[in-house]
């Protein structure tokens, strides 16, 4: 991803824009066929010198205008004619979106094999550990029960939601952007619209109903959709990293020699992964708000608010892709400890089944009278440091409703999972019906 | 749409789905059917007091404890068996989350209606303006010529888009979230997916794969797309307001009493809806970014996380509301100077069409060359103060390539209008046909 | 603080402003000294309809204009020479910023009370619990122990920086708007500075160099101090409820009838105060970001921008005032278990104080060789559960270099405080030096 | 600025902590005084390879693990006793984060070089276009006369407060982070205290209260500050674009070979440094946001959010640097065309001094009295495309009360500066007041 987004990527981006463009205008006849080649050896990102363009686009203010000069002085050294004919009708925003939308093709195509890769991975383990009981926790307080596979087809699902985005999102996205100096065409004339026509097809672009250079909204989109893509792989290293807690100590990111150690604690296993995930998913959220805050670009081209795309929408990119490799690493290989979830859920001794408990009783004596009951209950197992099951057992209202056997059912977590099971089914059903339409 | 987010609003969105909950329930014979009326009567808002609410709120964490509590006193007014039926094996945030998709469902459907409107009245305004010629703005300087219309098809063009947008979300958004305690609904026993299913389809949402408490991406998308739309609104507000300016008094919002006076300058007519459009794209930013930051939400109900939701995308839909009818208001009246417009393209005299003169002697002596020839002329013009036409004229370079005539043609905007009207009928067919399918 | 920014609040600002303007020019000769009790009688937000107003400054473009004009009229009823003075020379934003600021006056004072008292609440907690032992966490894992008060003694650091900056920003925050039309306040001709003069004084408001009115940084300034405010309240909040997990039980909220319960879980105690902090560290970042993003305000009034200020930073206002009150709720009556301290210390076998150990080792057989040894041991310690002393004492390199008394000395976590407590005693030193110079 | 912060600048940040830790502890006694030349000769950065570092971090999770084993590898080469007393009790974040006090101790020193330069040619320009008037703008609109010194005085006027923002916080962020694994210093027994000491006395830092590793607002501050830095600079880039509007010609950014240049419209003379510094008022809101965000870091080092830090305030940084040098291009050769704005203030024919009749009428008719008939008057001029001095001249009720004269001289422009030179005088006084303490 950051090669998608290096200097290199980006020239590149605009020479093949500038070469198609010939071959375009070629096509149609606006210029002779025989500079293309002269034209398309130049468009070689590889020719230029990433440093001294730097330099003028600080003085130029984009970096189309010092490219577009110095590829006419390469064409002009092999070919004086095929000069005249590089860059014909097109501005420098041209070629810096269109070069960005093809950037950005490529980087869907890393990201979407990424999620696509990193979704089957968490089918695998979502299937493996459908009825691996852990604690649920809400307000980091432990709930009922739930298990580890209906946790890792949450963040599956978040995915294959995702993926559909981009799926759909990819037609508005991966369009030209042709307009010349104020989004025209005029300087071509009669030749602007099959000129464009041709161009998008040589470049596998939809050709848009009209160029977009300060409607931004198809770059906006496509930072949204990574930007939700780092929220989810947040969660999933937010709640990593709460498992791998010394104190809760369930799932673990796999180790690798010299991985998350500490400079002063030799026993230390950090979570590196998680940190990589949580920190993209802390720094997406502000670069996201910068694309939304440069929407209102003026006119016909903006100054300043489309400057501020430049660095931003390649960051999110990286930030996400950085996120997503780590994530493939966790995944296939995270570590479970299905003893030390059990021994977690006989923390509270019994507590987080007071809800079971609760219900059952409540279709006998109404739901406010028996949420009063088994409260009270629960706080007396707490006070007393007693197991939930001892404390009802001993309850007289209790007993007059339920029996021993009754009690111990419900107080069994292999017992109360519910749709937990029947969650990781219909999420992976889901992922295999979307792996099929690919 | 202050009324869909008001305290009414989200009160009844919550009763709405403890109401089919129980109509739910009855179907699948999990609750007697003779409780259901009961509890369906007490599924009014207005029974209920905000204020009393919102004081016990901020003790209990969120809004659906104490409601369910107060709708348990109401039922049990009029019967107390139907009390022990409600709420059954949901939990807050089913009634929180649920009531918001309600709310965002009524929400949505009133700014589709807005976004249909203003697509309309642009499409009438880009078709009567595909031809008003006035200078075309790159970085805020006159670039060559645009007209009108190819602006607000612009606008246009990007709205279809985020019809689109809308259309594509929405069976992501419209769904149920229904989980109990801890996303498992294990409370429910063998009722738990019949219920599920019976409770989707009275309240008309689709059933998603799994609950989605924690994985807050739909929630999120909406945002973002209402987002798109503030951006869009905010770049019309904005090139609203410079065409408005007093040094250019090319386009106006429509005056009316009161509107947009000054209260020391009485000359003045301020372009307050430009403002409200340009404060909603500067706001909301920030507050997607929220929504953003907010996903990372721990394990099975997150705390504050969470919570940064509640009035922060709300505030997003008034917002976009709030912009789309002020756009309602300018775009039918707005008010147009055509003479000005084209005095305006005078001011650089001759200059904005110096591209046509440029790439006309491109073809001849080449690129640069012409480029550094024109841009001579251009200079001269701006040092001696004449029109560009005369420096040409006298240019001997220029005279040897360019005959009289074809200078004539050159530097008349009117031949330099390109694909603009093109543009127009391509965005306006492309809306024809949105609105064909709805 | 939010009766500070209601609406009534929002117009007696204003009103506040037209009266003190009046006081003023009559002070300096420029208007009759008799209209004065007319127009300061006038200035009562109670006199003026909230509702009404309301629906005149949507129109309008800002609250002034349409409270200047019922101001008029209000003073017109019991005296119509009065009327022709009020609001004289002045422009709507010049009310509008500076009642502003005295509505910030009032909201700071209320601030800096609260932080003053959750200071004092902190410092004698801090020094309460200045050597109560509990597992230092990095990374969310156990490193070397810390004490609760040193914990405690950080956030107390921060607000004692706070208030410092608080102290700092007044006297720049605290100042007159005054400028008229665009700033020259040229309708007051010769009079115009002696208006200022007395104007600020009649306030207690610095008079500033200049006019300020699209200068926004005073008022992104105060916005990002109480951000900072909300950031630190957010990590105490973070640390908080982590305490709280069930799965680590150190430290709790205190409880309340009401608090925190679960609509279905009779047994859980939510850490409610922790999510309104976590809450409010949450949606300030973003808030905080439109203030910023609002700078950039047009000439001498911005259209758009200066808007997005108007509810924006009310409400981080309101949101760092609820976070301090949920603080004032928690830290007095917090909820301490020691003994669960203690035991969680003991959860890694010894390896929290392997660091002890290795500096220990280093000193001997060098920092690389130590830590790799004592790596070794925690590997074999976890690997085989036992506990680290035992591992170590069976080692022949480390019983090499340390006795078992050593090693018993080096295991003991009470042993291994370091400056915990010399930390607490500076802080709060810092703390009273503070409260001494108010 | 960029050198502060390469990746070279960041090591030898840290490796500056490194031997001044040697050289504490060697004070002290804590480590043998020999050892420290050879432990000072591997801390220079050029020593170490940024790309296998960068490599190693990416597995370790932060960049001062493996810089320490590099650092030790260096060290043992030449001494292999020295190697053992390197990093002593230190942990990673003590060098990261002491390192970047460093860092940021010499960008605050070159941003506060610049803001002097900045201040110095900005009062000299102030002080030569103190009355060079041209129209004030209110929402886009022209207002009352303002003149260019005054506009540029009020950005003086925020670089003032900015400076001194600066020197207050500079006593807060330019201090030590020394705490070791968990903030306790416990690995250096009894001189813990002593080495921090001298440790803050070698670097020239304060020592803190308590360590401040994951209470962030001193670097969140700083990078606040710079944000309201970089909103001074985008206001003033923002006026400057819009004063260089073709349609407004009246203020101009020096031009400069190849500067601004369109790659197809040869007459463009773009605002290239304007676009700057709007870019940077546009990125730098988000950036600061992540920040804000990233403040409730938990326990006592924090997963992810600490990580989100570490590009985003050397990314500020670097914006507001480049921001600077832009103004300091802009602002010494700035281009007035003071015709041009007094063209321009015509443009209304004399609307913009309808205030200066209103005023002067309101004396004597009253405030609303006056207010509707000069909007009368306003409108007929607009209507009937007359100046406004003649439409007054002809209404009854205003000759009534104004002579020929007073209407001549209420409608001059120079006439009604008011106390626009006032304000350059005082802004200019307070720059030298700055000036003399430095």
């Amino acid at each position: 991803m950051r090669d998608v987004f290096s200097d290199r990527g980006r020239l590149q981006g605009m020479l093949d824009f500038e070469a198609a463009l010939a071959r375009a205008e070629a096509a149609v006849g606006l210029i002779p066929a025989h500079v293309v080649p002269a034209i398309e050896a130049a468009c070689q990102a590889d020719l230029y010198d990433p440093v001294a363009l730097a330099q003028a686009i600080a003085t130029a203010g984009n970096s189309a205008i010092p490219l577009v000069k110095s590829l006419g002085r390469q064409i002009a050294q092999s070919d004086a004619e095929a000069e005249r004919y590089v860059h014909l009708g097109a501005t420098s925003q041209d070629a810096m979106d269109t070069g960005l939308v093809l950037q950005l093709r490529a980087a869907l195509a890393l990201i979407e094999a990424d999620l696509s890769a990193l979704a089957d991975a968490l089918a695998i383990q979502a299937e493996k550990h459908a009825s691996t009981v852990l604690p649920g926790r809400t307000w980091l307080q432990h709930a009922t029960p739930v298990t580890l596979g209906m946790k890792l087809a949450g963040t599956l699902d978040a995915l294959n939601r995702h993926r559909q985005r981009l799926a759909e999102l990819k037609p508005r996205l991966l369009c030209l952007q042709f307009g010349g100096a104020a989004g025209t065409l005029a300087a071509l004339g009669e030749q602007a619209l099959p000129v464009s026509v041709a161009l998008a097809n040589e470049l596998q672009l939809t050709l848009p109903e009209q160029p977009w250079h300060t409607q931004r909204d198809r770059i906006v989109e496509v930072g949204s959709v990574l930007g939700l893509i780092a929220g989810t792989l947040g969660k999933f290293g937010r709640d990593l990293s709460l498992l791998m807690q010394t104190d809760v100590g369930e799932a673990f990111e796999p180790s690798a020699p010299g991985k998350g150690g500490s400079s002063t604690m030799p026993h230390k296993r950090n979570p590196v992964s998680a940190a990589v995930l949580i920190g993209a998913a802390t720094r997406v959220p502000g670069l996201v708000s910068t694309l939304f805050a440069a929407m209102p670009q003026e006119h016909e081209r903006s100054l300043g608010l489309w400057h501020a795309e430049w660095e931003t929408l390649p960051e999110i990119c990286c930030l996400v892709s950085g996120a997503l490799a780590q994530a493939l690493i966790v995944v296939p290989d995270l570590e479970v400890d299905a003893e030390r979830m059990r021994a977690n859920l006989e923390l509270t001794q019994g507590l987080v089944l007071a809800e079971a408990v609760s219900i059952a009783l409540a279709q006998r004596i109404g739901r406010d009278a028996s949420h009063h009951l088994v409260e009270q209950c629960c706080r007396r197992a707490v006070a007393e440091k007693r197991h939930l099951r001892a404390v009802l057992g001993d309850d007289q209202q209790v007993s007059a409703q339920l029996t021993a056997e009754e009690l111990d059912r419900l107080l069994d977590p292999a017992h109360y999972l519910g749709l937990a099971p029947t969650w990781v089914t219909r999420v992976v059903d889901e992922h295999r019906r979307l792996g099929a339409l690919d």
